[in-house]
């Protein structure tokens, strides 16, 4: 990857390191964790020693190798296997320790600010969590859901009122050099327009965009910018922070981290990428399709490089024959016209800045928009759950986008995730009941993520499901 | 009031206007108001709908009336009958709706914007007290109150990380011209140090050294500076923020009030006052007394001009007498030198700071003290609670100095408060166990006030109590 | 007065200190003093020490005592007779050593940051004007002294591009009670209006605005308000720099400071004033009615409380006699109602904001208007060109104007300046031609303001010149 | 090259447009610009329109083409030939007016902020060097000479008073891939560590620290960074400003750019580097030698990677060889350790801050180093100049370093220059007078330059000299 070089200085250290430095030391949190009562200092105390804290462990390490080149979730933990991190309490506040974390976190023994920073953040969010929203019962309804999403955004200081400038960008994080180019030249030409990034926060499509949005920041003399990155513990050990995300926000699981992007984001620009990418974008369209969000704007643009039209020529084919041309009327699609893309995201959030000025919406969360609760909860692929979705041609398209996601997950899940591998294993192939047109997008869809080695199968590819009309 | 020129730009406009001009209009918070979800909202609205009301309207009033001369509690709201406050939802968050207010906080019908900050303020804080206070069974504990005292002040954003520099100037509301020019004259020499003010917020020693800090402030180029105004829902309406408060509390009862200052200051300064402040000053005394607080750094100044320095020489001689030499150590009274008050203030608070950095406490808030519950509730004088008071020599001075402040609340409401006056009539006086010394200087002191008219008396001065011994 | 309370912290200090007590020290300059190379740092202490080393003693001593009571020229001077200032070099740069200085600038002897700024003011400016002035050929053409007064103001950093707003506000410097307080509350109803304030920088009139204006620019939460003094070294004595002034500028003379007043000022307040005042009306009138001007925005607000009213009405007759209806057109005369003013002086700064657009002229300096030459230069009245005046009906109005302004000076000179005096009783009284009524009116307007105390005269008065028609 | 991704976005319109876009259009300068007089704007207006006005043309349109890959010097006139730039005066001010554009340098035909930044940098040290600089005699003397520079310097804005940290870099603007991933490591550290970088503007070793430090300081959340570039008129055009630069300053020739990076830099690095290179380090230990600066905190490190550890073996032992060992005390070499690089500048610019302090010297000049005038007027190589040299042992260092940074000069300018090889041509070679030791030392180093592609030659490498003894 070219842009390693930002990480070299760090990687550099490992030739003259057989065994990997580590530092040991205690750091003072800043940026709200500095002005807590002695009340809530103990039971963050108390929840990072106890179940807690793995996650945190985990989450911890993570940001403090931020930058590393490493994508393997595994890799920090094994490299670092007597890490640990202990939050303290002190009549001042907040202590936090370290136990041999990783040197390349430090200049000098001491901590780099904007890594600290993430730290910081990592440790308000595990405790916002697990403090504030631990048993709300409000979290079974799909306004409880949304109210929490708020509030661990709002404590994590991202909702700020300002003009609408947020693009979140989705993508691929293990994408070729092609297209990984492309995404800087992408959030390089969003950057000199203004604009401020909102990604995943991990490597690829993740980090091109704020790469590029960071130079063209620079040349406009833009100090006050935002790199957004939104995780969630699943993910986050595997996607570490790349360096420039300046705000770092943990989202407890991946349909609320989903439902923060809609929400915050003025607009989404969607990068080549693998079945996840997929996914997201039938989440996308299952919300935009439903009749009460109907007259919402949301600038939806998909773009990539000359080499990835076919990518988005299949995807474009396959949401046009399931879900109609007033599907396909949601989202545009670019080829190689970084400026372009640029361009008509600035006019899109201009309208959504008029609507929301109309609607008396606020501009940094964007309320108006439904979200229903089958969105907000999580699916996990049983054959009973598979066989009970419902594919067939002339449901309303918002209800087939979603049932449409949910077949997609199961069936990645079925080829490639471990407990869904496991299930086809016991008991056969999912069934599913769905028009064979339909069946044959999907399966053709796969098929060509395969051949493009978007997503990653040992052996040939079978399918793991059979079509039952 | 030689001050008044400051608010003679909004008085003049009275001769020409013999109805009094209103404005009505609505207007969007900022502050932290400005990002609320929706739930929030709607809590907000209820509240403010609902018993909240009323409350809301009076202290809406009183900072509307900001600096007006009037210290009349009831004036505002017979000269501005028909004003009213709403708090309204919209998607976007907040608005406020305000009818028929005064003209006074306008310019060209727009609210001037420290005043608007101030109505955010009460609006905020008000709703923090109904909301999130409400039904806290953590209050009936000492370190519950503790925690809601912090958690107000946090809300009101006025813990900042930042040096020790805030000084809590507490004094006479209706003190003389020449008492008042020297509240400014400290305040001046304050400023001039570098250090903030912090008051009760109304007129008099609440406004004085304000002034004078201003001036200091502006003089040294201190562009950051803190005025800050701790009150409470019951005397803000006859203690209307002065216009340079620019940080505005509204604590919920005159006990968090308390516990506000002595955690928040760094340093108390002490001017001629009546009942009012010598009560305050007991209050601190009880709590400086007492054996957990003996290592405490806690700079006391009593101060006033030549003219109050028998006000203070007779204080002195009454904590002499009844809390014993020990006591007087812990305040140094300083008569007719400003530079001196604020020098040795300075060197109080740098030895403040040494020691919660030893101590590893925050600088913005005294954790370390303790405040027993019995300064944290509320005392009514009832007979059977009066003649519950111990007032003998031999006891802890701690101890006999919450029971003399209790003594004191107790006499000054059967001479002067509604409720008082008409228990002592249906009862008879109080009976009060004591050593006949105490109760001498007791008396003696109360009748020094009437005599300085720091006591507003209609009639002769009778005790409204006698000495069982 | 009943503003001196923000002046008696310092003033306070005299009855405790039978010899004025001093400090000695030395200070290092900032604000463009220290960035000076080693050639300019030789000639700034040359100068310094050379011809101009009395004028800076003065000078520097009139800012090390602002803010004192005293209007006395002289009072400073014998009051630390043993005050010196010297200006060193060393590599670093600038070294300002002060002896004897006076210990009201200092708080425990370190120098209060707003006087320092005042005396780094004066040091830069009497530099300049010593070694950038000196001996500058174009100063004897219209063009060259508009673009050294030009220069100064730019070098005294406070020509700043930002939106029109700044109001100067001329006024005697001695007025009554009442007077002064009108000044405050027009100062307090500009300053809500966002207005920063221009004058003289003494007392009276000249501090007035800007202790109003502080208040509303504090109640309006605007921190970075201007508040510019503009003095030369012949009334910086007198006039001492009042505390709240935080841009002081010191012009070589009386005629360069009136036009930077003119091209920097955007709207221009007069308060009642002596005779002084009325020749700056005249002055202005005599440029705003020339030709090339009569384009020009300029608001021109005369005003002052109910008591003044006569006093605008002599000058408003005066006028209309003199210089006919034109004239009067250029001015407003707003009697008791300070909103009045500042909505009438933000209307009109509008529409000097559109035609500064409309010119591309620069909105921190008045390019536009024509300066002539002799408004530039010194009127020194001798019986030779006090002859030469030319006061009759029928000229152009706007050199009669600039000659009635010259009749005035030479009057008063005539009358109550030293050399004026002398000359009257060497050579007998001024001859004057022009036309009786011309003459009388002017006479009338002196009696008035000698009865109105405006102009202090030992005795009775007697005119000093004879009119010959 | 691997980090032309971040100007890709640019560089990729070129396949899309035939013929290369361009954009006419005016703008109106900031900084410092937009306060000028009428005079000023008639004075710059004039100069840019007569002989300055092809200067300003090349200058203008290297940094409206900053970033581009290219680094050929005619490559931008050629591909823009109808650019023109033209400084108009108005009322208000300046407005440039810029015709047929090059459209990298624009967004939606606004101009990008930074590139306006640079534009209004050329304009500005353009203009002060031909009006401020023109004709003043005291360019002839050595002292006249710094004083210009710190003029130059002080009103690009760039000497302002801050902590000791600007770190000049030097070195090759032709390296290879593993040098620029080395220098943009060093930067890395550089900054990790608080530094700010200066170099020389142009691509390799001026832009690598630039990169590098820019991550490093956006990890460190340090906003204010400095990335300054010093270049000249000979070279801008070749050494386009590479996009980081945020402050650029055009000295008016090679001598005053060297003495502007000794005097405003805290420390140098050079890392490996060309002729050009070797030449400045004898400049530097030529300065550094005198006996007047032999007290001076001067930290100087040589760096590269593992690779370039040959090239500084060979400098270095020329040094030693020709200069002896006290040279060589005054610089150290560090092979492949950025990190130690940057801890060694860290505690070398420490010690310079404290002999600042102690020698009340200015942090943001050093005026306490002697440049003699022989290093501050040019030096051109003829016959005659070059026979006067002096290179045996035996002389002073520091005046044998001045001879062998001539020899040096005058060799490549016979091998590469057009004008040397002319004089070659018709002179025949070069006699230099030296010892044979030394010249064959010199005639070895020259050597190793052209085997490591560090010096362009046509065909084989030909001795342009010979020894005379």
């Amino acid at each position: 990857m070219n842009d390693t070089t930002t990480t070299l200085p760090q990687g550099a250290a490992i030739p003259f390191t057989p065994t990997l430095p580590t530092v040991s030391t205690h750091i003072y949190p800043r940026g709200g964790l500095d002005v807590l009562s002695r009340e809530e200092v103990a039971r963050l105390r108390d929840a990072s020693a106890g179940g807690l804290h793995d996650l945190l462990r985990r989450c911890a390490l993570a940001v403090l190798t931020s930058g590393s080149a490493s994508d393997d979730p595994r890799a920090a933990q094994e490299l670092y296997p007597d890490f640990d991190i202990q939050v303290r309490q002190q009549d001042r506040g907040v202590r936090i320790e370290l136990t041999n974390a990783p040197a390349m976190a430090f200049v000098d023994d001491r901590i780099i600010a904007g890594v600290a920073e993430l730290l910081f953040a990592v440790v308000r969010d595990l405790a916002f969590t697990a403090i504030d929203l631990n048993g709300d019962e409000e979290l079974n309804t799909s306004r409880g859901i949304t109210d929490a999403v708020f509030r661990l955004l709002r404590n994590a200081r991202v909702l700020q009122p300002s003009d609408p400038n947020l693009v979140v960008c989705w993508g691929g994080h293990s994408i070729g050099q092609e297209e990984y180019k492309y995404t800087k030249q992408v959030g390089y030409e969003l950057g000199l327009r203004g604009m401020d990034i909102c990604t995943g926060c991990g490597p690829g499509a993740m980090k091109g965009p704020m790469k590029g949005a960071t130079i063209a920041h620079a040349k406009q003399r833009r100090r006050r910018s935002r790199y957004i990155g939104v995780t969630e513990p699943g993910i986050i050990a595997a996607e570490s922070p790349n360096p420039i995300v300046n705000h770092l926000v943990i989202m407890p699981d991946i349909e609320k981290r989903l439902e923060a992007f809609v929400r915050m984001g003025h607009g989404i620009v969607v990068f080549p990428g693998g079945v996840g990418t997929a996914e997201e974008i039938l989440y996308l369209l299952g919300i935009l399709l439903r009749e009460e969000n109907a007259h919402l704007r949301f600038p939806l643009i998909l773009t990539g490089p000359t080499g990835a039209a076919p990518y988005f020529e299949q995807i474009d084919r396959f949401i046009r024959l399931t879900l109609g041309e007033d599907a396909a009327r949601l989202y545009e699609i670019i080829v190689a016209d970084p400026a372009r893309v640029a361009k008509r995201m600035d006019m899109g959030i201009r309208k959504v800045k008029d609507q929301r000025i109309a609607q008396k919406d606020s501009f940094f969360f964007n309320w108006g928009i439904e979200v229903p609760l089958e969105f907000q909860q999580p699916f996990v692929p049983t054959h009973e759950l598979m066989a009970g979705l419902d594919l067939h041609h002339g449901r309303k398209p918002c209800d087939l986008a979603a049932d449409l996601r949910r077949a997609f997950s199961g069936i990645v899940a079925g080829n490639v995730k471990e407990d869904g591998m496991r299930r086809i294993e016991a008991h056969g192939p999912f069934e599913i009941h769905g028009d064979p047109d339909i069946m044959q997008a999907l399966d053709a869809l796969l098929r060509a993520f395969v051949e493009q080695r978007r997503m990653k199968i040992s052996g040939e590819y079978r399918p793991c499901y059979r079509v039952v009309g």
